[in-house]
């Protein structure tokens, strides 16, 4: 049994546990190919300040068979490189920094490379050009049992494009339109990044996603780890490894926000010599300077690693043409989970035509990581979990345990982090970290609350709309009752001043209400106080 | 930007996502760092032909932190294997065989042992002895950045077992009781593996599990993968590297449940000389291979390398204090899913004490892989879509869209196979394959079906009470009535041959059933035919 013991090459492993990737059914398999494709496009377009313009071609070339294509016009990536970037698994340069990037993993399109090369035998084929060269293709497969790329072709391409990579990859999938396909996948993504072109050719025919803003978004900037959050056993094997050759140094260089008399505090605290050499902290000393480290009052990470982006646009830009009553958003200030900043953004849309075609509406969350949409596992995901665990009943809206509230809304979450736990290597939803779920859970409240106010208020104007229907139902009668008792009193004037009365006291009857839920002025009734939002 | 590129190594990679083997958070870590070690242990034991003794013993040691330790009577594990299997990601005898084990990634045990190191700073301690030889023991910290043990010490250790091995592992974690709780777990666990005999010592006192039966479980063979599953460029590579002189040899000797008479069939078939050698079959023709492999009539894989665990008695032990009205199993025949074959067993369990106490009872599901309880992300797996997904008002039980019945009514469902599609590392709930969801929601339709007859029969049963309550209450005054038109009737007579016509049109009313639904004779109804279970 004991003979039997070997190792196991990552790649074997995740051919063998291709689900982990998100390659379980053949739908899926052509989403999470493109996905994989079109994200790498856009960090490297993004990273090098291109605007990206990016073609995605589906093609049927068989029963259950596809070709994925997918070019950018990035920076094109060296040819040395290729190989290792689109053939051997957990490689990369997002994994080992902190930024905010769709990739982060190293292993998406060598998985989807590999998934081709598994179910149809095809190796992947990259043409790449950085500007100034000509362009090389090459025709890749892995080496499974090395976690290896296996050069199938190498050869100068000829090219209409001065710079930029095509991925091609023929896999078995199935393509179908809909909840979860890739159409809706493209559609998403141009709307969450307006700053790119995308250029779609499903089998339905060509659809041409403009740019709507020409300005990349903001630049976000690599960071040093959080102090907060970083484990014991991580400090003692940084200790180890740092260039730094004081413990000061060490805790200024490594980690963000820590200044110079921070770290002279901390090394007091936990009596270890500032001027120690971190190599030499022993496990004992080492713990005390974790301890205090996790004591000292230090500043929460700089905001500029981390970009949201305007959930309210985007999804007024999702509903297009359903048209909602109520709009509201917020965005929470960054946050920390083991050492990671992120932030989370949330937008509300309720009423109006959203679900007015189903019997009992049931909300619905869309979700979004870094600008990704995330299509599959709602159920896994911590932004899923958190807006079943709210209370939307103190919102006036009723829910099953457990569930989310039977209502016409949209929920929208986004969260920007310089590293998102994704439950699974198929990045399909976040992991449910306790402080990822509560910044969640307070902008849910954030939103539900102003969506709470408005529901009271459409409350309050539903009943004395009732009151003023009953009010208007009597004057008639109480007229004709106070002429039968004093017959010379002047009727028009009476009625007159009676549904005036009955309108000033049933004034909220006429409120009326923008989609931010903010009472406007009520036509007829000058003394109508403007409310603002909450 | 092309410059940084590099590689990842899997354990750097896993110790950034440890959520992914089920380190999300403390109380969770205790969990998994106790199941992977207790997997382990059952696994080498069974594999051994030992029956197992384990002893689980939960310590605390700080704030947050505490020691697991896990004792087994297995065989062992030679010393020069210990670093390897403790130390390294990757790493094991299971990965590369299809065999039923509990354990399949070389990941588990590693992990929880570099979860402890980054959380505490300590290293993994294992105490290992094989028979006849002295005990060792090490302590094995990893080093993540190139995925191999460091053994910080290695000593001579006086126990006073023969044989086995002992883990032990100090990391940050808490404990709690309740459910997803390592309580319920080694509950689980003990009722679902009767052969094995457990000593847990949690902080609450010591709780030992008595060995229920003195056998061990059937043994599984191991098999080669079966023809239908396969994938194409699976294939292509398993032609590459195999053994077999001829095509004819490789079919027959890679695969199970070819023999030399489907081998020449389909040979023929594909056109591809059944004499060639394997490595020489170009693209085109493997993939006719390829085709005629999955055209032809191939028989299900063998039985034997799956064992079901009994799902009702298991049930009935999980219940124990809780007595249902109803118990119903099933145990479907091996199925294959990617060439690999499973088995799905089912049980259910209804009414009598069940959800008592609840306003509005919900189903429970109750979820085993290869005898290990799942305990954690129920959203996410094949067995929770399932159940959520089959009509249950079919068999006459209430329930929203996309959830369990609304019923006083408990679900269990085991997949036993030679490889479990977790859908994460963590192995938490099992990736929803389609040939999987079938075949469960073909066994929850089975005894969803009985208890569908058996609530059909209970709702007769009541209208007959109530009509038999209505006779009753207008017997009396038919007979005033009748003695009235004709005073020489005898009263007692008649009210007697009125009560009898009453009671048979209403038979069903005295109707009882055992608790698998069938129908027990009813006393006094000599004509009441007892029905058998469908």
């Amino acid at each position: 049994m004991a003979a039997q013991q070997r190792s196991i090459s990552v790649s074997e492993f995740f051919a063998k546990n291709r689900h982990l990737l998100g390659f379980d059914n053949k739908r899926k398999a052509l989403l999470t190919a493109v996905k994989e494709a079109v994200d790498n496009s856009l960090d490297a377009c993004e990273e090098a300040g291109i605007l990206p313009e990016l073609h995605v071609t589906l093609e049927q070339i068989g029963d259950d068979r596809w070709r994925v294509t997918v070019r950018d016009n990035g920076p094109g990536i060296p040819k040395g490189k290729v190989p290792s970037v689109f053939g051997r698994l957990l490689y990369g340069s997002k994994f080992h920094r902190l930024k905010m990037s769709r990739g982060q993993q190293g292993i998406g399109i060598s998985a989807a490379g590999m998934y081709g090369l598994l179910t149809t035998g095809q190796p992947l084929r990259v043409v790449s050009r950085v500007s100034g060269s000509p362009a090389c293709e090459m025709r890749l497969a892995i080496d499974t049992n090395a976690n290896r790329p296996e050069v199938v072709a190498d050869e100068v391409a000829s090219v209409s494009w001065g710079h930029g990579t095509e991925v091609s990859i023929e896999l078995e999938a199935t393509y179908a339109r809909g909840r979860q396909s890739v159409d809706e996948y493209v559609e998403l993504t141009a709307i969450a990044n307006p700053h790119a072109e995308i250029h779609y050719r499903p089998p339905s025919g060509p659809v041409a996603y403009r740019r709507a803003v020409s300005e990349l978004p903001g630049e976000t900037r690599e960071i040093k780890p959080h102090p907060h959050g970083v484990e014991l056993g991580t400090m003692m094997k940084m200790l180890k490894e740092t260039n730094a050759r004081r413990v000061s140094g060490f805790l200024t260089s490594e980690f963000c926000r820590i200044s110079e008399v921070t770290a002279s505090g901390i090394c007091r605290a936990a009596k270890v010599g500032k001027g120690l050499s971190p190599r030499s902290v022993a496990p004992v000393p080492a713990e005390a300077l974790y301890r205090a480290m996790q004591a000292a009052k230090i500043k929460a990470p700089p905001k500029d690693c981390l970009a949201p982006i305007g959930a309210e646009a985007l999804l007024a830009g999702l509903l297009k043409g359903v048209k909602a009553e109520f709009y509201t958003a917020t965005v929470r200030s960054p946050a920390v989970y083991r050492g990671n900043p992120f932030q989370i953004e949330v937008a509300l849309a309720w009423g109006g035509n959203i679900g007015r075609d189903a019997d009992e509406p049931q909300a619905r969350l869309i979700r979004f990581a870094n600008r990704v949409p995330l299509l599959y596992q709602p159920g896994s995901c911590c932004t899923h979990r958190a807006a079943a665990d709210l209370k939307w009943n103190n919102y006036g809206m009723s829910q099953s345990k457990g569930s989310l509230p039977r209502a016409p809304l949209v929920v929208l979450v986004h969260m920007a982090s310089v590293w998102v736990p994704y439950t699974s290597e198929g990045k399909e939803s976040i992991a449910d970290y306790d402080e990822i779920r509560k910044e969640i859970r307070l902008a849910l409240g954030e939103c539900g609350r102003r969506l709470g106010a408005l529901l009271r208020r459409k409350k309050r104007r539903a009943s004395q709309q009732r009151r003023r229907d009953v009010f208007g139902r009597y004057i008639g009668e109480v007229v004709e009752a106070l002429t039968s008792i004093k017959p010379d009193v002047d009727v028009a004037e009476l009625r007159g001043n009676l549904v005036a009365m009955a309108k000033s006291h049933t004034a909220r009857a006429d409120e009326e209400y923008d989609d931010h839920g903010r009472v406007l002025r009520a036509p007829d009734m000058p003394d109508t106080v403007v409310v603002e939002r909450d």
